[in-house]
């Protein structure tokens, strides 16, 4: 291969690249080569072929497959290209399916799900020609003003490690690639701001950031991996050798590609000033293990070669990355592929695609406070208010099309069908009259609407306030990429409106449709607080209906806080997974406890979680058992999320007083109740020590159950015993969980 | 000496010890023995003789001195104790003089001055038997919503540096012991709360946290640091012995005393969970290197005493301290003091006490805005409004023996003069009417008063709006130790006093009287900003007859922002020293702007910053030259502070976009200029590169000269060149800045 043919490997082509649109910095690069020059010697990757305009994807499907035939015979290598595209809440295709946001994903605490919609998603990449697919984002929320909180999955690494995986296994058992991003300490921006520099040691990098992305290649087998654009302590991800190729590669045995985020190789010198110049820019990052510059060669064409032909980047680190590339192309089985086959009929909505969405929409609404006027049962006059009662766009992320895409092209449809949360209603309660008022926008201060959705609240006999986010990027929105807030109040006037609804005396059930919690403690505990309020994190193109459901009571909500609920955008950042300082005490004034804890959750019927047992003594090595009985106290079927939490008492480095040590999602009838067995290997208490090693020491561990992680409903504790032991990174990482017996006790005489 | 022998030598005694009032987690541990019990052995400290009840300074000296000869004459080895005593805003006794807080020595830029401070309080210290002094606080500021900003210096670690030092020099040549806290890292605690964990890489703790340190060690030549309460990363410091004992002495060559904040010690168990009791928690603090637990032997003397009998702790580590403790009390002559001379008469605020007082509070005010309402001229009716016009105690920082301990003691009179605003304003306007109006109070949401103060605004000329922070202690006040704040707004509801008296029309010229930087984007920026701003933080015993004087103009203002004015709390965590992404940019909508940027200050004369001269290439060892002009372009006398900034534009880490690098106060005639000379050694630009090690790299630098640190008026480039430079600790660190000449040009014809 020549020079010129394998750094055309390395590189993406963005034929679209041409506006600031959909890439806010494309701008700032040069405008891209027309496809004939971008491919004369090959091409590593065809950037967002679907993405970026909307284009009926048949046609462009035909589009590409030529394309790919054009790179088979009419370059001298014959090299196809991989397509990638971004995946973060369903494929980011015109008309394909648009499911529930991450951050939904973390409140439902069902990896089962998660996997069959990888699966589902990675069909349709697979019916496109898409090989590689941008997600799981596995960044660990660390504050919620950062604007990609709803690009997360939880606050906890655990529960990103086990429902990122099981992304990437879904995914990936389509023969496709999953990306895993942005690895790594993206999420921790200095006051949540987008790119600022991340203030992270090595311990709270391993014990935080780092098992996420562990999992997702040790136990997912996930083929591809994105930097993030943060810095660490001074250092960019970026040019992080000791990241990139010392831990993923060397420690972690990854074998797969590194990518650039786009533009993440120029950013070294424009962003960070580590680099005097792009060439510069080239040479550390495919030093440090960037294999791929995406979306375009803005460092690894030009520039990177004038520094290999002056000898100051050996050929054997070009090599060494092509091969990489290569290698995934042999994977994918491009080498073999001919593309004389063009797709005839695509379904990217079809209905395992809707059902899975209602199904994990459903699961992740989380139902934050009912006085008893939830469900809504036999209204015959409803109030409907609020921007995003009749939105479809309020129902979708950041990255979906249409928030994505589609925003730029004003008066295109959707192309499938999406039920606002009226729509939903509409057809639930048939018989219901539904007066609808917007009241305010998401965003502005214009306030004129209020008085008339207060009179429709006054004639209706109970109120349903749907408000929140409308996701975007970069200004466009209140949430997603680049819309960070140093306020954590509801946009807008949308809490003027509320209290304005509530204040009329109708019962209000208040709906958060948004990508972020907000500091809802007025509407939760305040002196005028909902009659119940609903937190659905932008659950997708069955959200309206999921909602309605729910509303009905045909769904017992079983949602649960991925994320603290916050006091206000002072207090952070904030972690429920805090050593005893880190929350509330009396050395400060300043309160810290969220409104809502993680992991907290209401429904329609309740449960007991009693009988902890875990023996007395346990080895430091292994794992052992942990049995807890959970019965369904209430009236009616739903399903609990099952979670054991543990806590180090003393422990050579501080520990937070409380981590999710495993979970289940479980469902029982009325009076049912189950025992649940948890194998616990002990890695799940290790931590990284003094010496920087991760480690499971000797000690006692207290561990409960409880509807939250603030509440010890059952409690339990065992000592480790034996010699510290340090953890491989091969060792076993995942708490699975039996349900061991489901019975139904007569009650006692 | 027997084993208790040596215990007694590493702890405090404090009889006084009964209350939470002084000390919030006093209330925790074993009340105190009694004196004779607790000197049985001999004692290591006496802890705070003075600075716990309102007692009579020299009836407590001699108390002091006959408990001293009771300890020379009345035990086995007669050792004096080393009595230790708060000197943070001066000597913390009764009627001792109340200088300004450390950070309007900040906000002073005036090294020699803090140094004739320390000087007066070491001599205070000195007549009343103290010895070791709990100052200077060099801590770096990075979150405004932490309570003890008023006790930090700066935000820029070489202002803290210079500054904490010039105090450490003036305090110990009066022959006391200066103690650097609080070593390290407790400024940067998550979210501002108090006591909770840091989030610090050791490349930021390296470049920003240590600096002050090891300048006030190397330089300075402290004798006594004290550990943070912080955590790092997992690690408390108290137990960190790489910190402890690695940098601090094995690398930077301290021999002086560590002393454990109070409690500290024991916190390690209780507070941090990193050790299973308090034996425990003794062994790892000695073993880290913290020679004496203050303030009393909660964990050194039993639990310590039984870990050394069992072979736990060998006894060598004991004897270590030991020898520190014993040398520190050697240096301090206490092996020579028969204390048979107690003090007959103490003046502990004589005029050169108010003197420096007055001037150090004349230097640190900082004039924000003027629409040319200041100096107020020949005004017949002045309207004087705000809680803090007449407040004596809103002059004074959390640490004062007036907010700390008096506060505790109603109806105790200070003892001194501490004339108010109203005081100075009446002395200096005595034909003038004030008109005063308290209008509302610092905390609390009685607006009753505003309209008052709005009469009292409306029959005036120009009115004068005091208001700001009531220091305090631990949920007592507004801003001081434990009182965080998740809001930047003005406490209370003195921002709506203020909006309602501006709008009066009444030309309004706001006074901060306050402890933290506020969020003022409102009173300077809004669409009803007030007539003028001056920013005083706890200007001392003098306060309200230098702002007296500057409302005057008999004083120019010349204080400059040592802190960035923030924009709001929810924009938190921001400093000036930030790489390119830490400050605004298109990839996030969260504005981080200060509102008023770090060195800034106005006054009411201008000053031209010109002509900034630098060699083309300077070696990367060595110093190089820079010079710059600076004019008095106004029509009063005053002085300036120039500061001189750089920016390394491309290095192997991420480097501030602005960074101090040198500063000097000078006072010019109008119309008068002067050259100034910065002998800036190269260490000044160096940082800690990819390996940890300290370095100077080659490359190109920018500098600059302006009235801010966002401003370049006068810029100049330079190339380091050479190789790469380890620096080594004994470096020469400071810029010496000479004036070279000093001229009033005769204007052009």
């Amino acid at each position: 291969m020549t020079l010129e043919e394998k750094l055309a490997q390395l590189v993406g082509y963005w034929s679209d690249q041409t506006t600031d649109a959909v890439a806010p910095m494309s701008g700032e690069m040069a405008p891209p080569a027309s496809f004939e020059e971008a491919i004369e010697h090959g091409i590593g990757h065809l950037t967002r072929v679907y993405g970026t305009f909307p284009v009926e994807p048949l046609e462009r499907a035909r589009w590409l497959w030529e394309q790919q035939r054009r790179l088979v015979t009419g370059t001298r290598l014959g090299i196809p290209a991989i397509v990638h595209e971004e995946v973060l809440t369903g494929l980011a295709a015109w008309k394909a399916a648009t499911f529930p946001t991450p951050l939904a994903w973390g409140a439902a605490f069902d990896p089962e799900l998660v996997e069959r919609m990888g699966a589902a998603i990675g069909r349709s990449m697979r019916e496109l020609g898409i090989h590689q697919g941008l997600a799981p984002v596995l960044d660990v929320i660390r504050d919620p003003r950062w604007g990609r909180v709803d690009e997360c999955i939880a606050e906890d690494p655990y529960v990103v490690g086990t429902i990122g995986t099981a992304y990437v296994r879904g995914l990936q058992q389509e023969g496709v690639h999953a990306t895993l991003k942005h690895f790594v300490g993206y999420s921790a921006s200095q006051a949540g701001r987008n790119h600022a520099p991340t203030h992270i040691g090595p311990r709270e990098l391993a014990d935080v950031f780092l098992p996420p992305f562990e999992m997702a290649i040790r136990d997912g087998g996930a083929r591809s991996v994105m930097n993030s654009y943060a810095e660490i302590d001074g250092v960019p991800v970026a040019a992080a050798s000791e990241l990139l190729t010392g831990l993923l590669r060397d420690t972690w045995g990854f074998d797969g590609v590194v990518v650039s985020d786009y533009f993440a190789v120029a950013f070294l010198e424009s962003m960070h000033g580590i680099a005097a110049d792009r060439g510069e820019a080239a040479q550390l990052a495919l030093d440090a293990g960037i294999d791929v510059e995406l979306p375009s060669g803005d460092a690894y064409l030009a520039p990177l070669a004038a520094r290999v032909r002056s000898g100051q980047v050996p050929e054997e680190l070009i090599d060494r990355s092509v091969l990489r590339v290569l290698s995934q192309k042999e994977d994918l089985g491009l080498f073999d592929a001919t593309f004389d086959d063009p797709p005839e009929r695509i379904d990217l909505d079809d209905a395992e695609h809707r059902q899975i969405a209602r199904r994990l929409a459903e699961q992740s609404v989380i139902l934050l406070s009912n006085d008893g006027s939830l469900p809504i049962e036999g209204a015959r006059r409803i109030a409907l208010i609020g921007p995003n009662a009749d939105s479809a766009e309020s129902l979708m992320g950041c990255y979906s099309f249409a928030n994505h895409v589609l925003a730029h092209h004003p008066g295109t449809e959707f192309g499938f069908a999406i039920p606002t949360v009226r729509e939903g209603l509409e057809q639930r309660f048939p018989s219901s009259q539904l007066l609808v008022s917007r009241g305010c926008e998401v965003e502005g201060d214009d306030r004129d609407g209020i008085g008339a959705a207060v009179g429709t609240a006054r004639s209706a006999e109970v109120a349903i306030v749907v408000v929140g986010d409308r996701a975007g990027l970069f200004g466009r929105g209140t949430v997603g990429e680049g819309n960070d807030a140093d306020s954590l109040e509801l946009p807008g006037v949308q809490r003027e409106l509320v209290e304005a609804v509530i204040a009329t005396g109708t019962p209000t059930v208040v709906v958060l449709l948004t990508g972020r919690p907000y500091a809802l403690g007025w509407l939760l505990d305040g002196s005028h607080p909902a009659a119940a309020v609903l937190q659905a994190f932008f659950p997708g193109e069955e959200g309206g209906t999921a909602l309605a459901a729910i509303l009905a009571g045909d769904v017992n909500p079983s949602g649960r806080l991925p994320v603290s609920l916050p006091r206000s955008a002072g207090a952070q950042p904030f972690s429920y997974l805090h050593p005893i300082l880190g929350g509330p005490s009396d050395i400060t004034s300043a309160d810290s406890t969220p409104v809502r804890p993680f992991g907290f959750g209401l429904g329609y019927t309740t449960f007991a979680h009693e009988a902890l047992e875990v023996a007395e003594q346990v080895p430091t090595t292994g794992s052992f058992v942990v049995r807890v009985r959970v019965r369904n106290t209430g009236r009616c079927p739903g399903a609990d999320v099952v979670q054991l939490y543990a806590r180090d008492t003393a422990a050579s480095v501080t520990r937070p007083v409380a981590q999710l040590v495993g979970y289940e999602r479980v469902a029982l009838e009325p009076g049912e109740e189950a025992i649940l067995a948890f194998d616990v290997p002990t890695s799940r208490l290790a931590f990284t020590g003094r010496a920087l090693r991760r480690i499971v020491e000797p000690g006692d561990i207290e561990l409960w159950v409880g509807p939250s992680s603030a509440v010890k409903e059952t409690v339990a504790r065992t000592e480790l015993v034996g010699a510290v032991h340090e953890v491989d990174s091969s060792e076993d990482r995942i708490v699975a969980v039996r349900v061991e017996s489901v019975a139904r006790p007569t009650p006692a005489a």
